[in-house]
Order: structure tokens, then C-alpha cells, then sequence
């Protein structure tokens, strides 16, 4: 069964900390009839500190949506490497020539080749790795690619796939956006890089072992963007942070697919796009906030880093390395649609390989 | 094993012969100084006809990147159901609840969320039908897309998935390049909409064995797209028509992985670029031109659609109905990556179904 190894996470070296975004906002928006909303939503967020590609300054200013798209692509070529070495030898010591498929998920740029095909040039991958890009599913693009990836290794067992996840959400930064939405995400978003491997057989990590999606209904405008002279702008409806209620149905229901209480499971890897999602999901399961305690540092460090988000807390996850093997989880990422992308899988510890647990399982079903 | 079921195709209303298209390009760059060679490359092409989404007057307009887009998704939403409905037909009366997954091609506009979104709260599709949309694969996502789709119904064998390409390429008409390569592309592409079922079990078509990807080493910038603020600028460079020799041994190397002989397969579905595409693989696996006809036949009357040529090429195949059970073939896309995405497998005729086509190689592998 797949099994979804330790992530890479890089962030870029300059920062913007929670008193030096609201101070931005009250400068920039000194007129803005609705201010004091802004600052407070802001404020809501508990992001403390964001890291961007550019220099603050740069990121401020609109060069326009070519030179912004090149900096996109500067900036990708830049950092992926420094994401898919580490994934890669956290997967088990592999090569480039051992990946069979790249699903590289980014919504802040837009490439065509898409960036697999430098990859491939680049850094050693093998000329028949599938690619598949995919910019359009937005921070849910991290689930997806996780389930797309324990998918591919369903169908070809021996495959090894990576994931790599390019989000440099301060390239989006519309200057002329003023409603509250817009300001909201000026001060919630964050650049991040992250990779991982998903292995059809050995390696450590999650075992994936369910994958579902759900497309909330009639919410295609929740979160979108508008595609102007000027790039991608994002839009945000005031909706979408109570949209938990209408997802974690979903996610039960996953759960009990898989013979689960989606309120009785030892970890919960979910993307954090702002705190109210994580905080009706822990009212809605009846959990304790420690359970969503990656994901929370995930956006108090580096904001909503779109895609990147459930790799990062995963990342904190292998990281603490509490975990027993066999311990039951869920993974869930978030975005446009809206669609909630989300798998469950058990903690397979490097001690004891997921072969032993089946050998043993098999034993005492055997004995049973 | 999947089977790819009947493709259903629309081309718009709205047409451009070869006359008016000469005619054109002597008119508006009378002063070319490349203007015999544009209108011998046009001439090449042999394309005869290509549909337009929007009238010939419109179309050579620009009315900005976000115009332009929006125009993308009206006409998207307008044109999609056209082919939803009779592709899902094609598959064995299924309804959009049968399906399990949709990949959705298409370079030529931009939307988050995807069309995907769209289609599930609009189209009948269950909320929980994973959608797998993919942009930045170019005309070779045809073959992408029937290729990732087969992997699906691999690892779930009753799912069924749709594809769905959607290629307006008249909306990515710049008035304002003039280059050879552009103006070649502004006589060479067309617009279509496609779409085709993947079933995991059951239907008739192309049983889909084995695929692959191939990504020719350092062609990244042979054909791509500029991200400018007037939307994407289509870069072809003139190396791209001869790239069929470095495609070839590709082809050739999954039909020998599967125990065939690339030239002597039944059936060619071949992403039809330009001529040469066709001609040069003709004369490297030393076929009769014949083999080419559904791929000839979509380039002559339509063009380069894109992503939607192999779909168009595989329906003029299925009605043609002239295949054996058992027919082996190839399918293969070629696009920006440069990346070739190919599969082969065999003609399932509505007669003998592949199960029974199964039970009697079973039966016949037991006696001897």
C-alpha cells in the first residue's frame, strides 16, 4: 500500500511578521471604510510571521503580470531543487531515476511546459516520468496530490511518485484590490516550497489507505480567481471560513468508509486556511486543540501557504515523531470549488515496516 | 483492463477555409518580409477548414486577456454539455453518476476554480467525483489525459472516468506577433470541444494495455507560451515539425515493451501537429499513408484542436468502424515538453466483449 514519506519544506529568506503586516494595512488603507474589520480579521489569524520570494519592497510593487510570472519562474527553478534532494533521500535514499510520475501542484504562476519538464532536464529524473501539473484546485492541490499519487501507486505497486508543491502566493498581490477579502489574504498568505515522495512499496511514513473528494455545492465563487491584464486575482468570499460545517460531513463519512470514528483518530493533518477552519473542525469532531497543533504552526509560521500547507504540517508531524506505528489519521487539504481533497492512513514507523504490521495482522486474523 | 469508449466532438458554428486564411495573412502582413514562407507553411499545413467559437471578425479583435477569458468561459460552459452528454452515452447509456473521475484538457483560458467545479454542480456529477484538471500539457494532454485515466480505472477497476478537452485556440490569437512561428500557428489551429469515457469495466472501444510518457532532452523552449498581460502568446519554433525522429523510437520502444512491433500495429491515433508529424512517422515505420487517415482527416477539416485531435481522430475511427476484435494500436499526443504521452492496446468490438475475448484466451491457454 502507498505510503507517503517525510515532506521537504523550504521558505524563503525574507519575512513579514503580524505588527509590520497590520501597520502596512493601516498606512495603506488609512481611508478604507471598512479598516478596522480588516485589522481585526487579520489580527484572527494568528499568523505571526510570513515568508516571501522578494524583499517586501519588491513585493509591493505590480511590475505587471509578465514580469511577475518570470520572477514566478525564477524563483521556482531557484528553490524546487532544494526540496526534491531532501524528499528524496527521506524516501528511502532514492535517486531521481527512481521516480515514475511528478505531480507538480502550483496556483501562483503559470508555465507551459509546466516546471516538470525542466525538472526532467534538470535534475536527473528519467525522460519517461509522467508529469502531471496541476494549477487549477488551488490549496486543495496538496490533498489532491497526495491522493493522486497513492492512486498512480495503486495502479503501478512498484512506483514511486513526487509531489512537489510551488506556492509563492506574494507574487499575487494586487495593489487595486481594496475590498475586505482581498486585504484579508494580503495579510493571510505566504510563500513556501514543499516535496515529497509517495513509494508504492517500502519507505515510512503515512500509508494511504482511502481517498475521497467532495465539491461543496454551489460554492464555485467562493473562492476563485479573477484572471485579469494584470494575473491571477484572488477573490474571496466571507463565507468561506465557516465553510468546516458543510466539509467535515465528508470527512466523516471517509472515515466511517474505512471502518473509522473521524472524532477517534490519533493524528489529523488539515489545511489550515485560517484559524476558523481549524477551530470548527475541533468544536464539530469534540477534539482537543493539541490534535490540530502541525497545522496551527503551519499558519502561525508561515500563514496559509496554499498547497504546501499539509506538507508542512506533516513535516511538523514527522518531525515530533510521537506517532505509534499503526496510529490512524486523516489528511485534508482545502480550496476552490469548493473541494476537500482527503485521504486516512496509519502511521507506518521506520521500526516496524508496514509488511510486519500485515504479516502480524494476517497472523491474528489467521489465529482469530 | 479499461476501455476507452466512443468519443463524441463539437467543432463551433463559425468557419475559416484555407482561401480566407491566405488570404488574411497577405492582407494583414503584406509587408512580411518572410510572407512567401508564412503562406507556403500555411499551405503545407493542408488544413482546409477550422471552426471558430466566436465570428472571424471577433475572433482577430483582442480584446484583452480578461475579455478574453471570460469569453473562454462562456463559450466552456456553453459547448461542454454538447459532448458530456453523447460521450457518456457512447459508454453504455451511463449517466453522470457512474463517473468517478474527470480529467479536464485545456490550454487555451484559465479558471479556478476548473471547469470540473462547473460541470459537478451543474452537469449531474456526483460531489464526490474527483476532478483531475490539467492545463499545462498542451495539445499532448489528449494523450495525458486518456493515459491518466487508464491509470485510474487500473487502481479502481469499476471506476469510470471522463474526459473532457476543451481547446479554444482562436482565443489565444496576438495580433501583435508576427513572427513566422506565430503566424504559422494563426493558420494551423483550430477550435473543438471533446469528450470520451474511460470505463474500468465494461463498454467497447480501445482497450487501453500500457502507456507512457517521453519527454524529448532540452526542448523546454521548442514550443511554450510567453505569459504576457495580453494572456498567452503561443512560441513555436521551427524545429518542432522534425521533432517526429526523436519521438519515433519512443513509440516504438512501448510497442516493443509490449511485445509488438510499432510498425505493424492495425491502428494509428496520432496527435496530428502539422503534416510532417504524420509523413515523417509514416516513412520511419515505413507505413502506408492510409494508417494516418483519422489523424489526416482531423487536421484537414479542423486542424490542430489541440488536445482534442487524438478524440477527434479516435471518433472518425469508431464510426469508419472497419477495426477486428482484437485490432492492436496505437494512441499517442505529442505537445510542449517537448512530451509524447502514448498508450497501445486493442480494438474491442461491441460484438465479443473483452471479457469474453478474456475467457476464451483463458480457455485457450488451459488447454494448450
Amino acid at each position: 500500500m502507498p505510503i507517503l514519506c517525510r515532506p521537504a519544506v523550504l521558505v524563503p529568506e525574507n519575512t513579514i511578521g503580524m505588527e509590520e503586516t497590520l501597520e502596512l494595512a493601516r498606512r495603506m488603507h488609512a481611508d478604507h471604510p471598512q479598516l478596522d474589520l480588516v485589522l481585526q480579521l487579520i489580527s484572527n489569524t494568528g499568523v505571526n510571521k510570513r515568508h516571501l520570494v522578494r524583499p517586501l519592497a519588491e513585493t509591493l510593487q505590480h511590475p505587471g503580470f509578465e514580469a511577475r510570472n518570470a520572477v514566478y519562474a525564477q524563483e521556482a527553478m531557484a528553490r524546487i531543487p532544494g526540496v526534491v534532494r531532501p524528499a528524496l533521500a527521506a524516501a528511502g535514499d532514492l535517486g531521481p531515476e527512481d521516480i515514475d510520475a511528478i505531480i507538480f501542484v502550483s496556483c501562483t504562476g503559470f508555465l507551459m511546459p509546466s516546471p516538470t519538464a525542466w525538472m526532467i532536464n534538470k535534475l536527473g529524473f528519467r525522460n519517461d516520468t509522467r508529469q502531471i501539473p496541476i494549477a487549477q484546485l488551488g490549496c486543495a492541490a496538496g490533498g489532491a496530490a497526495i491522493n493522486r499519487a497513492a492512486d498512480f501507486c495503486t495502479a503501478y505497486p512498484n512506483a514511486n511518485v513526487l509531489i512537489v508543491a510551488c506556492e509563492f502566493c506574494s507574487l499575487l498581490y494586487q495593489p487595486s484590490d481594496r475590498d475586505v477579502g482581498s486585504l484579508l489574504a494580503n495579510g493571510l498568505f505566504g510563500d513556501a516550497v514543499a516535496a515529497a515522495v509517495v513509494r508504492g512499496r517500502g519507505g515510512y511514513g503515512v500509508q494511504l489507505e482511502r481517498n475521497c473528494s467532495y465539491l461543496v455545492p454551489d460554492t464555485e465563487d467562493w473562492i476563485s480567481y479573477a484572471v485579469k491584464e494584470t494575473g491571477f486575482h484572488f477573490r474571496l468570499d466571507k463565507r468561506v471560513p465557516k465553510t468546516m460545517a458543510m466539509l467535515a460531513p465528508a470527512l466523516c463519512a471517509l472515515a466511517e468508509s474505512h471502518g473509522w470514528d473521524a472524532g477517534a483518530l490519533d493524528f489529523y493533518i488539515i489545511h489550515a486556511g485560517g484559524p476558523r477552519i481549524l477551530d470548527d473542525l475541533r468544536d464539530i469532531l469534540g477534539l482537543d486543540p493539541a490534535f490540530f497543533r502541525y497545522s496551527r504552526a503551519t499558519l502561525t509560521e508561515h500563514g496559509n501557504i496554499a498547497s504546501a500547507v499539509v506538507l508542512d504540517a506533516l513535516r511538523r508531524m514527522f518531525e515530533d515523531n510521537v506517532l505509534e506505528h499503526g496510529a490512524t489519521g486523516v489528511i485534508a487539504g482545502f480550496g476552490p470549488g469548493i473541494t476537500a481533497e482527503s485521504c486516512v492512513g496509519t502511521w507506518s514507523s521506520p521500526i516496524s515496516q508496514p509488511s510486519d504490521l500485515r504479516t502480524r495482522l494476517t497472523a491474528r486474523e489467521s489465529a482469530a
